[in-house]
């Protein structure tokens, strides 16, 4: 029996009666499933068969020398070695303060209007426990696919998810034919039919991980009307900005409006190709940052500070070799590859307009019935299945992006896989290489 | 009006009537309160007046080059500039479990019973997260003077801290003589009162911050004994086990029936003087580690790994090069230094027998009546006018231990100032000649 089910008093009676034979401290049923997370998960199914991982959106090519040397020389600095402070190393500030006025077009305050964050995750985490409150009842609305720490986040901060997917609207037949992440659309009546009396916070994530949507601005002024009309806090994961494909990204923050009411949260670690280093920020007016960064300083303190010295000497560099234009060019290069295997091998797919990610349809594949799968897949749902067949028989493996989903959505998902293409050319090689399997597969099931 | 105090459908009703003019998001009243954490207070208020700042544990000294270049040497490897999974770089993995299952003197499993965190800080959020719900009113003993993070982090994982105060039990006069850090005692029957029907966890730090007490087996026996009785998960904060002077450090977790409820936190900053490289860990049983590596897995998803993959080097190199005593002597050669200062000086203190804390009590300072305080430091109370006081007039900061206690036991504290001593030869040595000033003023004040 689970400590849950017992009403504390008794358990506590219980075991003092008992002695030291009483029982062992149980966990909170929120955290007691021992499961593993989808990445871990597909990393290692993956790796048992040897299949080319784009899986898991992590780079494998090396970081540009100037990035890593950037943090390597401020290692030999001893102040670079201490705590930081909460809000963030004074450098780093004023890179990314510098980086926002112009993106936003509006003049940052570094000292006011930034935090420093272990990672994009732990500021949205930090955002989410600033503005919620245990036992209230206070919703959040996330579109989906929405990344799977969303879900997680919200609710360990006291807050309720409601879902709202983005539908494919396209007069072309997605199991058939490529479409555009732009014909993936979010209903402004589905939205705002969402919104109750007890929403405080609508996430947005644009460019949009795993469909590569960019919004666009007639997009964003909808979803922007809907904030304002309800008093909403948007928290905007806007960690792929700097990587769209032949389309402007805007940033909600800049819609009249809309900067007092939105936290716009950024990555060192996909700006520089650098997933590991786990530094992060979040912008926004100073009412909105003070209560993330008293949320940020008792979640973790501070952020380490050598890769966030290390990160303010690489922006102040960035701009002296155009290197975000060149990565820009260079996952370009990578997407058009992925996209020209899919289309050789036959296989249909959504065009990602940003980041790193392409959502492959495989309504066409035919997995055998008697196919045997190792019991932690068969759990968790065909799309499940269809990414491990992908690892099996295909050798290339992706994510299934259910796990972006909610129960009641999980169908709009279940005929995709999402590949990741921040990858080396040789991979991306031996990934349509191995695709090529495809147009046997797809020919004998037909 | 705050947010929290209008019930939400009002708030949203309101908002929607009003249109983009209904108000702005409110954060929580937990997080909505911008006041500066101690250790930036302090910082602050130190290097207004170019005070020695004796005040936040950080070092002044370099790490030894081998740390630093062992994180330098990851750097070039680019799977350590990506993310590592949530349970840490097997590299690490590896290097934490051979140390504690030397240090507990068990075989520890690095794939079950270790968790790498983004600071030791995080692993104890980590844990209370795991083993805490909502709303149930589930209780934490905290022993005063209890870490400053501590009681944020259960109330922000569901908990209500309980406070149980080290009592100074000696027939010597603290304001007046030096007394050891043993004296500051623990009453098991104190502990025992303040268990209820709702305790779920025990927090113990030792080496103890910073009382500089290090338990004795008696006294673990006795706590680790109430723990039983009432079947309570003890967390035990040893970030210090490696800094004791003349005197062992024992484990909780090595004592009978202990291992099976005890998770123990270590910090790779401490080991290795890097407090901002943000890497930690928890040591425990399998059925610990997995909710609280699930917990982890959402807080901040992974550790940075450029600096994990340093310290699993750092501590293999660690070994060859006799580090850790070498470190201790250094630590114990400041700590004798600080003492001899306050000797001189005629300020009694509490000798630490670990860690890098001096509790120096003050009762025979007199802050003149008209003297003037910043509102931020009038608003704290006599301990804080206190350590701004040493500041203005020594020279010398040092931290405010009142903000390691409860209200109802603050007054334990308020003729003391925690100084820092991982500090160079150099400021060791200017902090002795400035607190030379004392001796004029307790003569003056005499």
């Amino acid at each position: 029996m689970s400590s849950a089910t017992v009403p504390a008093g008794e358990r506590a009676a219980a075991a003092a009666t008992a002695g030291s034979s009483g029982g062992l401290p149980k966990p909170s049923p929120l955290y007691a499933a021992a499961g593993l997370d989808v990445w871990t998960m597909m990393n290692q199914a993956a790796a048992s068969v040897g299949a080319v991982n784009l899986g898991q959106g992590y780079m494998s090519f090396p970081p540009k020398d100037f990035i890593t040397r950037a943090a390597q020389e401020a290692l030999a600095e001893n102040s670079h070695n201490q705590y930081a402070p909460p809000r963030g190393r004074p450098g780093l500030l004023e890179q990314v303060g510098a980086r926002f006025s112009r993106l936003l077009g509006r003049d940052i305050d570094p000292g006011s209007e930034l935090s420093v964050h272990a990672g994009a995750n732990e500021a949205l985490l930090s955002a989410f426990t600033a503005f919620l409150e245990h036992g209230k009842g206070e919703e959040v609305i996330l579109i989906e696919p929405a990344f799977d720490q969303y879900t997680p986040n919200v609710i360990m901060a006291g807050g309720r998810p409601v879902y709202v997917p983005l539908r494919v609207r396209t007069t072309k037949d997605p199991a058939r034919e490529v479409v555009s992440s732009s014909d993936w659309k979010l209903d402004p009546a589905e939205l705002e039919a969402a919104v109750s009396s007890k929403t405080r916070i609508l996430v947005l994530n644009t460019p949009h991980n795993p469909v590569g949507k960019v919004f666009t601005r007639e997009e964003l002024e909808e979803i922007g009307a809907v904030a304002q009309r309800h008093n909403l806090l948007v928290i905007a994961d806007e960690v792929y900005e700097h990587l769209t494909y032949g389309i402007e990204h805007v940033s909600i923050a800049t819609l009249p409006g809309m900067w007092e009411r939105t936290i716009t949260v950024g990555s060192a670690g996909k700006l520089f190709g650098v997933t590991g280093w786990r530094v992060g920020w979040a912008v926004g007016p100073a009412s909105l940052i003070a209560p993330t960064l008293s949320a940020h300083t008792r979640i973790v303190f501070t952020t380490n500070t050598p890769l966030q010295e290390g990160i303010a000497s690489a922006l102040c560099l960035a701009h002296d070799n155009d290197f975000f234009n060149v990565q820009r060019s260079e996952y370009e290069r990578r997407r058009n590859r992925l996209m020209a295997a899919l289309d050789d091998a036959g296989l249909p797919y959504v065009v990602p307009d940003g980041a790193y990610y392409l959502l492959a349809n495989a309504a066409s594949i035919k997995i055998p019935k008697d196919y045997e799968f190792p019991s932690y897949i068969e759990a968790r749902g065909y799309n499940f299945k269809l990414a491990y067949f992908f690892i099996k028989e295909f050798g290339v493996s992706g994510i299934p992006p259910t796990e972006f989903y909610s129960d009641a959505h999980k169908a709009l998902a279940v005929d995709y896989i999402r590949f990741a293409f921040c990858k080396t050319d040789e991979v991306l090689e031996e990934a349509a290489r191995r695709l090529q399997k495809l147009k046997t597969h797809l020919q004998c099931s037909d």
